[in-house]
């Protein structure tokens, strides 16, 4: 199974701020975990960060030509870029919205997704073990179905 | 690990109801799997459905008591009952509250949870399979620490 | 045809409180004139009322195995409970929404209910013949098709 | 007793339009079902379709003056004409508002009447069976009282 | 000077209900005085009632060719004809918008206007002499200037 | 007749800003045709402008006690001193609310009056006439009856 | 093809009020225009204007059964008449939406439209043009598809 | 006359996903329809598409330098991108907003758009055909004059 | 004088949690202190602790028949149980809401009681002071009027 | 202990003015009760009205230097001033909102403070003695801690 | 060049209170710092600090009559005085808006300025350094010019 | 100290567009006034345009590595990019948010920024002088506190 891990903007900055919400590691040592539990798991992973929403969209598209499932931290464009979110519904392939923070205990804003409601699933507040859960979610679907989403 | 898993109303019609939307397996189904799950990771899990609200609050005084973890899924309670939501931030476990549509891409109503600032993190829209999710978010918790909840 | 009629909070104290809005005839009264218009016309009606919301759940449970039809009026609860508005649509069988007075002439809140999406239809403002009309409309559907309800 | 029954804007269409929600009887059959009903019941019944709100108003003023009763269906005029509000409150005779389909259960806006605050109840989602509930209704109010409308 | 006095829908019923609210006197009497009034004071008076929106922008629209201004109570489409709103825009002459009650004491819809934006002025709450007021308004205003209306 | 006027805060700037909204004649040439008129109408006539909201409520207070009734501009206060709007209802005589400008056709804000409803009429765009239309609503009225204020 | 053009309220004032919006030609130019793009290219087109909101539906119901095609300008009716909405939806042919003005840079009422919903397209801003574009619009589509309308 | 076509994000897509709104007809289909049209009419047509909201600023301020008019589907963008807005704004040439979908008949966050007050108009519905239709709008305006917008 | 006074839901937690807010005095140590002042005072006092909706509105129908007022902490269902406000107003003896903390310093839902309007008087903010204050408010009321209560 | 007592605008007209709500004592008369209880209980207590916003912001400073506790009835101010809110919040005693009625049951305006935010509690529908069980509420304070005040 | 300064509502105390947000200089010694800036440069600055609303309006109006430019800090007046911002219209003065802290990263109700629309400009969140920001900018305005007012 | 000025998007047009907003001075003609004063003044500026939000994200990264603070102008992107608010609360330095233009005198969406409760302080309205304010507001701050900013 091919899957593309895409963090959005400002994820670059991860274990350098607002430690206390994110945590203290930085994302490449994310990354790394990320790329050790494929390893072991027999998956190809692919991991991109991207502070342009125009990229973001370009990188999914790809994926949906080329990879079986995407996980998605769309940062802070969550919340309004509902070009992320047509594009999640373009592609023919899962995609599982992640958040390392618990987005709904954080400002007003942060409390709704625009890209949740074309995505297969939403996993927020794990820390970075929230791209973990969204790779084994993505493992159980498979190509496979979808709960609730029309 | 002890882990108390309480489904919320409605839930006991699993697999009789709205089969597009919650798949056709039903409760006892589901819950022989996670059980299962339990079994092959040496954690000891009890399961509850309860229809009324007092009792789930009950449920989850006694798991603050009694165990180190809840998988909570709250039905459509999720959408106005600040009483559960109290009592997920009144216990000092972690707090896992899962669904198994994708809640986000259904009615308007269903889009707000008043639970899930209090807990520890939320998983959606992987059906059944988002219990065994949240069974595995909580065991790399731990006792431990959350992300982005104040 | 075997019809159940479930009265939600508070409808105990019909006929001792707000006369001028509810009639001054008692629960007890009311009850009577729905058995005696069931003998009339041959069906078997069973009532219940109930302040706790999960019970009244657990009683459309009951009666989506064991009924035809429910009358249902959810009192207060119309307004917020969409665990009631899961369980009516959950059961396979005609429920139709009831109210004594009309609630469209009350306080804001009262003009809008949770459960009437999910219902067949709603009778409001006939005072207790409110209950025997719901009775009528039930018969009148039969097993049968419901209106613009998707 | 005699009662007047207006039906609203594009009701003439009925039969022929969306007939998953409103059923395939036209209006022809329906105005022939509640005629009989009349006549069986010993009622005098005259029946309007108007597209105009001005004529339904003027309709409403005819039969404060020379009926018992009105069965009112304001199509979606339900939804913002306060003037038809204002003539249903006006006329010292009861008025039931009816609905073919359950208008709780379709687009946002048609979840809202303005005329109802001002009616003596209103019936919703039985098909043409609705009208014949909302006579009946009629029928038992008698010249009467009215239930929780100031 | 001559002036168009529009009374909108439902006015006709005037003193026949709501007469804590409207006053107990006719529509009649009421024209009668405002006739007086234009006799005393050498205005050529017309006076009309409508009930139809459609009339009423007929009304207004020969108004602005054959007089010198118009005295318009829209009844309850004060609240959403934005068609008359139009009208009395499109007219070159100046519209005085009345009311019998004041309508800011009344229910919430009431106290919004879609008219007045585009009318010279708003007179409320004076009963039948606010029709009176109004035509003075006129003549003081004569062919001319208004103030805040761009 | 005793009649007290009240302009309010920035009302002594008048004529010399926003000239095309308000004209431009200046509040002592305003001041002098209402003493004018009173005079020659035979009414007793006071005349205060303040731009402290208290000092126009202790004006009210004792209009209240020594006047028959008040012509009240409240300026920006219109909007939102809900002190007023007490004061004004607290007081045993009538008040008419007027304003120079057409309200309803400026910035949002302005088309909302929080004393209106308390007030027994409002007068809103006929310029300086807007007083003199008032004062003759409120001899009209004498110390009598109000429409549709509850 | 047979096409119905009809103008809404107030259209019939066209190039005598707010030319610096609408233009300076008026409705006898416009028609004028249509009807020999009509001639030109084969096509009988019938065009009306109506002030009242029934008879804009009336004509509707008329060209479900006569005409192949209907280029609707709702006037102030865009934005309220939901009864105009419904008799878009309820006849079989497509009907176009089209507006003189640029209605999106105009005032905030003018930004919705609960007619588009149900038209087959809407086009805005161009002056007369838009109705020639509608009627374009109309025979490319032919009896045809319509796009992202369910 | 040169005119720029400007694809916004995922339109690369069309006809790949969600046919039963958007046609199955490929982007490349639909831009070789556009370029024959133009040498049809001896326009010079230039065509992008772009997923980068900053690239589509970019093109517009070179279309304002060196083209007669933007025929622009900002796709998802028409939502929330002010940016895009302010860019249609600089220019000085027409910009007119299509859409292939209807779009006011799709989830309520597409029924409005951010970019359409600074457009010369919008033409929604058409299918591929609304391209067509957008450039015949911009002949027709030639350099020329706007209806309604300020 | 008899008093009930019940504590809402997770109340029994009270001195576990949040005791920034709430402080560290136990919920028995509260009962003590209100127990004993009722003892000084000669009341009688029953006190009672449910998680459960349907269980206070049945405390709350036992006490109108046996008590002379209820003091009622309603915690979480302070915010949304419209069927507890309907139990408070369907009992004829005066009831009093407390809350320990400054609901109205806290998160904006907390900020809104759906109980209050049907209680005779709220106080919050004093600690377990609220209680007795409440207690003392009951005896100052006796059987007796309430303010600003319709 | 020293307290300052701060009635605000209008409650010098209390007794004369809408006694079914606020009862018939003059404010002469509960301040003599307030004084009373002050000497039977040893405090020091001084008792303003102000009708100015300035004003009582001017006495809150002062209480702050010279006093222990202030209870304040803002009046009309309760829902809009946030100059006093910002007064209470910046003086360091305690601070006790308190209102003769229960603003929660009267217009919706009413049922918003903007001040209790800040205050340390707040004490509604007592009538004159919510001014004794403020200053009960006061000394059980003492210096003291405030509950759910951050 | 004259600079009249004004400081709002609660401002005499600061440094006393909410240290972490205003800093813990004293008003006199930014009063100090500000008339010690205007020497060196050469500026006659007038310094006023006032509780009352409608003393700053009269501050307002005479800095219109004697100074040229008015550096203002509303305090909390900021968020709802239209009176004040009337003023500030009124004067044919540079007024510029100032605030100590930043104000949007404070209470939702301080991020919104009605004041603001009407200044020449706003500085927010530099400290005391706000008001010596403010004074640089009128001295570059001159008499002069606006930006974006209208 | 080392400034960075970043110009959002469409700020390149300045002085070709919206003359009587902006001013007529190009961004070459303002940059190079930025340049001249940090000469004058010993700071090291850079000065960077972009219409990319991507971009701006990537400057405000470099910039707080190599930077002392950062002068934005955020454009249209102030309403809308909680992405670019992010990146302005993940770097370490202070960061003014500058406009050209009063933005809160104009439409009603420019009235909200969702990066100034991120910013160390907002400067708006003084035309190009605004980023001159803003420097020396940077150079006061230094590398140091923040006001009313948690």
């Amino acid at each position: 199974m091919d899957i593309m891990v895409i963090h959005g903007p400002n994820l670059n900055l991860l274990g350098q701020r607002k430690t206390e919400i994110y945590g203290n590691q930085g994302l490449d040592y994310i990354n790394k975990e990320i790329l050790e539990y494929g390893e072991r798991n027999g998956l190809k992973i692919e991991i991109h960060q991207r502070n342009s929403e125009g990229e973001i969209i370009d990188l999914l598209h790809r994926a949906g030509r080329e990879f079986h499932g995407v996980v998605l931290n769309p940062g802070a464009y969550t919340h309004y870029s509902h070009a992320i979110g047509d594009a999640v519904e373009a592609i023919n392939i899962p995609v599982v919205e992640v958040h390392i923070s618990n987005i709904y205990s954080r400002e007003e804003f942060r409390r709704k997704s625009v890209v949740a409601p074309y995505a297969t699933g939403q996993i927020t507040g794990f820390g970075p073990f929230s791209y973990i859960l969204a790779i084994e979610g993505l493992r159980n679907i498979g190509g496979g179905k979808k709960y609730g989403k029309d």
